[in-house]
């Protein structure tokens, strides 16, 4: 991609109303812009990061041992399908809204009042158990107060995941599976480390549900951290215990964090209201048990830039990363733009994916500092200096050290 | 993917209430699943159709001389972007809905409220256009009267691009490169020989746009089709004349056609209430010059399937069918069974997309039914009399005729 036709403005300016480092970051490097309160859109360096951490996802949904299918249901929920659970009336982020006849909807903040009638339609017999499917899909939250950019919308993407059993043995051995599949997928996003298991409040119908809960400061949940074995435990059902239920020991920290998934047991919470039965090898019905787990898409994104970022701007992990590659052509003799050219051109053709900054009224201060605050893996400087020995500069946006690589030996450098 | 594992139940019966072919045979198929009017869960079957139908549609717009960048734009747009067009109050099939403190807002049926204003702050010179920018995304629309299954719902996939010029003429090429691109794509998808660039209504900003309309019964719009050029027109603008204004010959048909795509010259109509101009080379202000190009994604899977079906089910076009090969195993003796996992792990291997009936609690009647109704391009049957020979009948769903194919020469008979 030319990055002199890339749809972005970059700004130099830290927002005086900065809420989170994630926002001020992701807004003034143009990877998001903000059209309301908790309303954003994904510029084209912001969507494909998103489009990235998707199929990171997809793949981990399908493919480990969760092995689930994806389908897409849809953002309008009939008011009936709420009533059934008593959520219509409980649940107070509920966007409701009219259509034609009156007839009154919700906007999805999560699909259990969907997927639970849809699942009787398919499950018939124990045969048809274990069952699970997934969705990537938007989802909307009507929250009195959005804040913290991309971490907390009123509009948002989610992965949410639905599965069927036949008891809850079979549940916890799944939902162990995907808690496994998660820490799998954080460690890919390039939040691991910073990603805690966290023991949270399981409802009416589990004692416990687990979060993944990423550490920092702009994290609006609290959550105590064991020093010793990483057990976590969030805020809300911390008790006066000092000791760790886990290790024993009884080192806590507490710490700031955003909660980037959550996996729950539902037991039969709704099966019931939707008479969610299947027929056993007995040929007695019984009430199918469900489990749900989510992982937020859109507030990965921020959370790994909270995460990875130093002061001049996000360091992108490379998994998730919008370019691999960033060249920048310093302003010289022709040699440079043909050669930058070159580069780039013979970069895409082995599927490298570069950002080529080929812009002509920028100067060299500018293309750095946009480089920085963009924060892609490699950047490459063609100049007429390093041209004089053959090469091009190389820096890794996480390291200081600059090399200076032969274009002969570029490939081979990058280990393409 | 194993057919015994997969999360849909095909129906037999034709719906009573059958409003098109494509609602009867996808909800039959279980492709898709109906939760309110007009509102539909694409089924994991379904979803695969529609990422295909989506791939096709991105690689178009990115990788032709539309060259577009993608991004995405939010479902809730501020009630102010849409007063400042006038249409808060125009736009009759506009969902509304009010969020924390009152705010308003619209559930975005296109986005020319949203773009316009994004575009200002990206578009500041004459350097910085032409400049196009395309989403893939959930629109809504209030419609009185749902009907014909997907193929007029209230919450649709739609592609829409919109592109920014510095005058009308460059938006007139650019607008010849997207239609010719349309053309493309609708061949690509398996309705090209049914899709006519029809001249419809421009508005009040041009005299004419143009729309792709996919002849079906089942479509709402009439159009004229002019028998010896093609040359099709909207019968909201056709005039008494008889006489064919391309080819000048009178050879007009009446058909009933759905449409798929629109193309539209929008000229200043956004341009001027969002205050979107850009600096021309002399230092003056002038206004963007705006097009706007839509496809719907979900409403052409159901054109697909008016125009490829006969009586037993869907023919899908090889770009979009689910899966390229359908192995049906006809009970019998043990080798029948490791005779078809083997061929199914093999295609498989070879990156061939397989759905594999392994149920054993079907008829080989039942398997043979499922199989013409959900219209996989290849079917793959093996039973005791297939292996006696050391085979596999071979049936190409478009075709009657059923080929004896050596096991061995599978691989080559179907061209991997």
């Amino acid at each position: 991609m030319l990055q002199s036709k890339l749809f972005y403005k970059s700004s130099r300016e830290k927002s005086s109303d900065t809420e989170s480092v994630s926002h001020d970051l992701l807004t003034r490097a143009g990877f998001v812009d903000q059209l309301s309160a908790g309303v954003y859109t994904f510029l084209p360096l912001g969507l494909k990061v998103i489009q990235k951490i998707e199929a990171i996802v997809r793949k981990n949904m399908q493919d480990s041992p969760v092995s689930s299918q994806e389908l897409l249901m849809p953002v309008l929920h009939p008011k009936d399908n709420w009533e059934k659970t008593g959520r219509w009336e409980t649940l107070d982020i509920l966007f409701k809204l009219k259509g034609a006849g009156d007839k009154e909807f919700a906007l999805g903040p999560t699909h259990e009042e969907v997927v639970s009638p849809l699942a009787k339609k398919m499950i018939l017999s124990y045969k048809d158990l274990p069952y699970s499917i997934f969705q990537i899909q938007t989802k909307f939250r009507n929250e009195l107060r959005a804040k913290s950019g991309i971490l907390r919308t009123r509009e948002f993407l989610m992965k949410d995941l639905y599965s069927f059993h036949t008891n809850q043995e079979d549940l916890d051995i799944y939902y162990a599976k995907v808690a496994k599949t998660y820490k799998n997928i954080f460690n890919q996003l390039g939040i691991g480390k910073q990603t805690y298991e966290t023991l949270a409040s399981g409802g009416s119908f589990s004692k416990y549900s687990h979060e993944f809960q990423t550490v920092t400061s702009a994290g609006e949940d609290i959550i105590y951290v064991c020093k010793k074995c990483r057990f976590a435990i969030n805020k809300e059902i911390k008790t006066d215990d000092s000791e760790c239920p886990n290790c024993k020991t009884g080192d806590y920290e507490e710490k700031k964090a955003v909660e980037v998934g959550n996996i729950f047991k539902l037991g039969t919470k709704y099966s019931l209201p939707f008479d969610l039965k299947f027929k056993d090898k007995d040929g007695s019905d019984k009430d199918v048990i469900m489990g749900c787990f989510g992982l937020g898409i859109s507030r990965a994104m921020g959370a790994i830039v909270e995460v990875n970022h130093d002061d001049r701007g996000v360091i992108w992990p490379r998994n998730v990363a919008p370019f691999m590659v960033h060249i920048i052509e310093i302003k010289g003799k022709s040699k440079v733009n043909t050669t930058a050219k070159k580069i780039y051109q013979d970069l895409q053709k082995k599927d490298v994916e570069v950002l080529y900054d080929d812009r002509q009224d920028k100067s060299a201060g500018e293309k750095f500092a946009d480089a920085d605050l963009i924060g892609i893996p490699y950047r490459i400087v063609v100049s007429d200096k390093t041209l004089e020995k053959n090469s091009v500069e190389v820096k890794e946006r996480s390291k200081n050290q600059v090399k200076l690589v032969k274009i002969s030996q570029l490939a081979k450098f990058l280990k393409l």
